[in-house]
């Protein structure tokens, strides 16, 4: 049926939206009836989407300028976590009444602010009115060399698994609010909380493992639930030494008080950091971001947490849903 | 915050939507955290994005086989108005619990026969919960020879307007519940219905007037607001002959016993057809979709729509915004 926009729902996205396409002309100043892409030559396109619900993917507290980045972030890091450069994104907002200029604006400005800072523009988009939940969906392009786009699947006995950053912020994170962490100084506490509300995509350090990396994908469920998905798309196992995890100061300082925690670090999600083996040498650095060995690809199936002495350890599985 | 997905929402994925993506490689099986998309050599990527919100796009009561085809179809229709032939798409969609197996199944069957009629694949997605209505996003790719997308702003004085098929079946469908066509045969009415519950997307028809079309795009919005769309993005005006507006029997009969039903045919949505302007010889029919020639493009701005004698004539402007 008509959609029953609100009066003036075209000047809405004219005022808000289009300032975000000033870096893409295949947006066509959101004129026309899509847009238009062109990867560079030798090169295929690289597309994912995510879909967030408020109060499901988001909270109706968290400010709009966040939801609006780590929106655009997740897309980013599962570009990156195929190896591909970042081009643009498209996206539909379905929006109550109650989200009104100031909502607008404040969205609208957090995707600007990481257009800036990861070189991407808004492509174009549909934005509807909804009776329910803030929804938003974002399909983001990014772009390869043709072939070399890295999978989950290639993994191979003999490889060595490597995490970039630091590993279980953003669940800890997610955690802050519950009062599970007030026995950390509130210095740690605002970091891990930050990290989770704002992902750190590692858009430079994807590409730049094209050719090294056998298999990658980005840490989003979880880091032993997105090496269970490498293992089983390359039908192999893998041990990881849990004391080779990096960690933050601040998730140190939370397991070191509370050893349960390391199933939050292990076991839950939003790190989006790059999770990848390699057979061959791979620097402790890479654009800025420190890249840490954690343990091994072996024959067999399944993931394998180690002490210092080898043994093996339990992990709680309810951050994850593949063991 | 982690999403409570129901347990197995992976594997209903995998059981509904996998099989969309057979013919589709790029799609890597929706393993892995991108989709990969190559355009042919020489071709650019031509991108559109629709959101659909139930009890606002669609009625609760639709069936979930028609909803799914017609956002599929909606999206088509942009990508033939831009010129380019269709690739493949990817989608979001955010679900209540009560949408269960049943409705998946429909839901991606819908997907299925479309897919077949359409030579198109699904390449990726993500499904997500929702406590609020069924909130469908989609964003649909096709390719067109670099430059040679058709857009809206190139309609020049001295052009011949053009529509596709027939125009007003949309609209009028849309009224057929509500009683206000119960003097019509139950089969005009049946058959109204239908097209508004089933756009036709003029996929072989857009590609064919690359080269004749100066200004393209599908009437969504009705006829005249869209016209308004072509004139003021090309600092122009027009002028519509009404009787040489093409009608379907059954929108003939409407128009014929309550005149007052032409606000709906000419200001009313959901056509789905192709509206274009062009100087020189357009062929009466492409690709098995008749082409009629009902005004030209003349300077100055806005549309007028004339009578038999050359008379202005006032339409509602319920149906449209931009007037």
């Amino acid at each position: 049926m008509p959609e029953p926009a609100p009066l003036g729902e075209f000047d809405r996205i004219r005022r808000h939206f289009r300032p975000l396409t000033a870096n893409s002309p295949g947006a066509l100043d959101l004129t026309d009836d899509a847009a238009l892409l062109a990867p560079s030559a030798g090169h295929e396109l690289v597309v994912t989407v995510d879909a967030l619900v408020e109060s499901v993917h988001f909270r109706p507290e968290d400010p709009p300028d966040l939801v609006a980045r780590k929106m655009l972030r997740v897309n980013l890091s599962d570009l990156a976590a195929m190896g591909a450069r970042p081009l643009g994104y498209v996206m539909t907002t379905a929006l109550p009444l109650r989200c009104g200029e100031d909502w607008l604006a404040a969205f609208a400005a957090g995707l600007a602010t990481d257009q800036a800072e990861f070189a991407v523009g808004l492509l174009g988009g549909d934005s509807v009115a909804t009776p329910g939940p803030i929804t938003l969906s974002l399909t983001a392009f990014g772009e390869v060399p043709a072939g070399a786009a890295i999978r989950r699947n290639g993994a191979r006995a003999g490889d060595t698994v490597f995490v970039t950053g630091t590993i279980g912020d953003g669940a800890l994170g997610l955690l802050a609010p519950t009062g599970r962490l007030d026995f950390l100084d509130e210095e740690h506490r605002r970091f891990l909380a930050d990290r989770y509300l704002l992902p750190r995509p590692r858009c430079a350090v994807g590409p730049a493992l094209r050719g090294i990396a056998h298999a990658m994908l980005d840490v989003s469920d979880g880091l032993l639930g997105d090496l269970g998905h490498i293992t089983e798309g390359s039908g192999a196992a893998a041990e990881i030494d849990r004391d080779r995890v990096p960690l933050s100061p601040a998730a140190g300082a939370a397991v070191a008080h509370d050893p349960a925690l390391w199933d939050v670090v292990l076991g839950g999600g939003d790190d989006y950091e790059l999770l990848f083996t390699a057979s061959g040498p791979v620097p402790p650095m890479i654009a800025g971001v420190p890249v840490t060995s954690i343990g091994r690809v072996v024959a067999g199936s399944g993931v394998r947490v180690l002490d210092g002495s080898g043994r093996s350890l339990t992990v709680a599985a309810s951050g994850y849903r593949h063991f």
